[in-house]
């Protein structure tokens, strides 16, 4: 048994001592703001609300949400419709989600030419190139394998690209940052595979192709492959989602979104990377001298404040908890700090335990909002020791509007009203 | 970066090097086996499948299964349809699940009366009885207030039952032990909110109900209450789900199912306990001197295999993993131990890091079957030093057929064709 109070324990480093006495004991103020709406107490049966008064619903096989969270869903939008139907993206809602987990049902979606429907009996995983064995994989074979699970996050490439617009659109935390996840997600280490098969001299990239209409395809430096990659079976503890690669997908944790083919089908043994057209054509970082920088594979420390942030109101003065998700591919999130007068000065927010190797970390501030402006930033560090630049670093490199990779700090302005608008600094 | 192969470094302690050789460098019937089904090459576009020739389907706003895993789902049993409409208990699938993280759609449910369809903006949590100043919530104040995220388990003092019976039942992991399953909760911590409403001298219990038509009531002792209880508003990242108690529910990490009640309205400090129908018509221990047990909160460490397991089979011989979950109400498991001679002899199994406190930990053991009869067994230890009973040990105190809070040694046989049957030891 842990200590007792451990979590308020836990919780008082977080809030400097005046701010938590105020808030525990109350003035009037802080009371009214934070807690007591009324003082009519509706203990009696004649006020007991409605759903009391009959029984409720029948249990179920599979649970869905509450119809009243209707509205907490991935937003999406296509690309090129009539060229390659079923193309496009749709983006977790962070601004109205917790914690560290992404619920699969609002994982981000990325797809080429749409979801395949693939039956599980007949999908086949091929290992081929240079090995000394080719090796060809039923999904039942596959999952008697010894497994690893493991807390991971996911982006795409293109996440944050609307920060790239010559101004800020006004759009929610998730329409923005929203094409990055995290899942536990349990699979085969590809390298026992690798070792199966044998790996002939030479061999130095993979090339791994989906089984969607778009033969996705990606080629993989074979060092990446040796290291901590897994050939991932079951998201959140279930089978993958059909859009997350269903029955299988290549996970390659910290490296861009599209490295980690879904639908995988085929991982091939190369001598040298095999410039598919989903490696050229895009997914470059075009710089300011008209080179594009290609194989942009590890993806940079990150954070987003996700309370407040655009869309939500603060509707009254007193204490809010400033709160967000940090991320790194490089390993683990060592500090995240918060400020609240446009990178004046910084504080360091409480990162909620535990950390996950390349995975989202919540960090949390307890704050005090007084009816005035403010702009609210959050800087996130990693134990690489890279810090997450300003938007004036990070764009210097690139073409104007260059729209990958982009893990600028984004900042929030708070009016005197309580609206939040996404503002560039 | 971690080192270069570490998912094959942490693997190779928990395969002992004369399998693993064979298992790496392959006789053909481990080739055969495992991995091996066809040497022909399905690369050229003839062979391509269907799945690759047409667009897939399109984006959605909230995802779910494959229609391939309608199977995988929460079998659920009621009581007393025409008494209690809606009570009853569903289960979690576990057989068919990996990792540690249950998948909201499948967390387990215990209704008393059905579950209620609760309006978010009209629910009230109200703190009242033996303190300075009752307090009255609404769901907007609550998410207000600094909140933590951990991962627990919730199981119900009900779980494992079916195996009080005089002969063993032949269902499956799930359908035995599934009235367990790990989220990962955010929610305000509950100490919080008692030292904001003023604890008044003499309160140490507190009486909790839920807003549910059985109005689920039960008593907590407040030092529960100071320690590690939270309200919880999110479970995966999202809201609560309505069968978890949306918007809001207690949670008492490693205490029995229903304490941790679900669609709380009301916490109520008391002087002593309030004995409700749902602490004194059930769940207490009925033992063989006639007397039962009472307030039996913490739950003990217990483990099961959940693969192989009851309806699995092992459909030719070779490596397998022996994989499944281990948990107790104390803390964190250290050790989890699998015998595959019905308890000759033990051997550790790996736990899958990072090993969470009052959470699902998964364990995993390679292990070669060759076509002969075992009887699978596992047994946990926790950080408090209590180990996982025998059925026989567990028994010895109760009345028979005592049915709550069991957390006696699981065992499956397998029998030459590699089927599987749930044995008593």
């Amino acid at each position: 048994m842990p200590p007792k109070n451990s979590l308020v324990k836990n919780l008082l480093p977080s809030l400097d001592m005046p701010k938590r006495r105020r808030f525990l004991t109350g003035s009037a103020s802080v009371a009214a703001t934070l807690s007591v709406t009324s003082l009519t107490l509706p203990v009696n049966a004649e006020e007991n609300p409605l759903w009391m008064k009959t029984p409720g619903k029948p249990m179920s096989g599979y649970g869905t949400p509450s119809t009243f969270e209707a509205s907490v869903k991935r937003p999406f939008a296509s690309g090129y419709p009539t060229v390659s139907p079923g193309t496009g993206s749709s983006r977790t809602p962070h601004q109205a989600l917790e914690g560290t987990i992404t619920p699969s049902g609002l994982h981000f979606e990325r797809h080429h030419n749409g979801v395949p429907d693939i039956d599980p009996l007949q999908h086949e995983l091929l290992i081929h190139g240079l090995v000394e064995r080719p090796l060809l994989f039923k999904l039942d074979a596959l999952s008697r394998y010894p497994l690893v699970n493991r807390v991971h996050f996911i982006e795409c490439s293109g996440n944050s690209g609307p920060n790239s617009a010559p101004e800020p659109p006004q759009i929610t935390a998730g329409a923005i940052h929203g094409l990055a996840s995290t899942s536990e997600w349990t699979g085969v280490p590809l390298a026992l595979l690798l070792h199966e098969a044998g790996i002939k001299p030479g061999a130095t990239w993979i090339l791994a192709e989906g089984a969607d209409a778009a033969s996705m395809s990606r080629s993989i430096p074979l060092n990446k492959a040796l290291d901590d990659a897994m050939i991932a079976l079951y998201q959140n503890g279930e089978r993958l989602r059909p859009e997350q690669g269903y029955p299988m997908r290549l996970l390659l944790p910290g490296w861009e979104g599209n490295t980690n083919v879904k639908w995988l089908r085929r991982l091939k043994l190369t001598q040298a990377p095999t410039f598919t057209k989903d490696e050229t054509s895009k997914y470059t970082d075009l710089q300011k001298d008209g080179l594009a920088r290609q194989f942009t594979f590890g993806l940079g420390v990150k954070s987003v404040i996700t309370f407040p942030s655009y869309g939500h109101k603060l509707e009254r003065q007193g204490l809010y908890e400033i709160t967000g998700i940090a991320w790194t591919g490089a390993g683990r999130i060592t500090r995240v700090e918060i400020s609240t007068n446009n990178g004046l000065s910084w504080k360091d927010a409480t990162l909620q335990g535990p950390v996950h190797s390349k995975s989202f970390t919540r960090f949390r501030l307890p704050w005090h909002w007084h009816g005035t402006t403010h702009v609210l930033q959050s800087r996130a560090t990693d134990d690489s020791g890279a810090v997450q630049p300003t938007r004036t670093v990070f764009t210097a490199p690139y073409a104007k509007g260059m729209n990958f990779h982009n893990n600028y700090i984004q900042a929030w302005a708070i009016d005197a009203n309580g609206s939040l608008s996404n503002v560039y600094t």
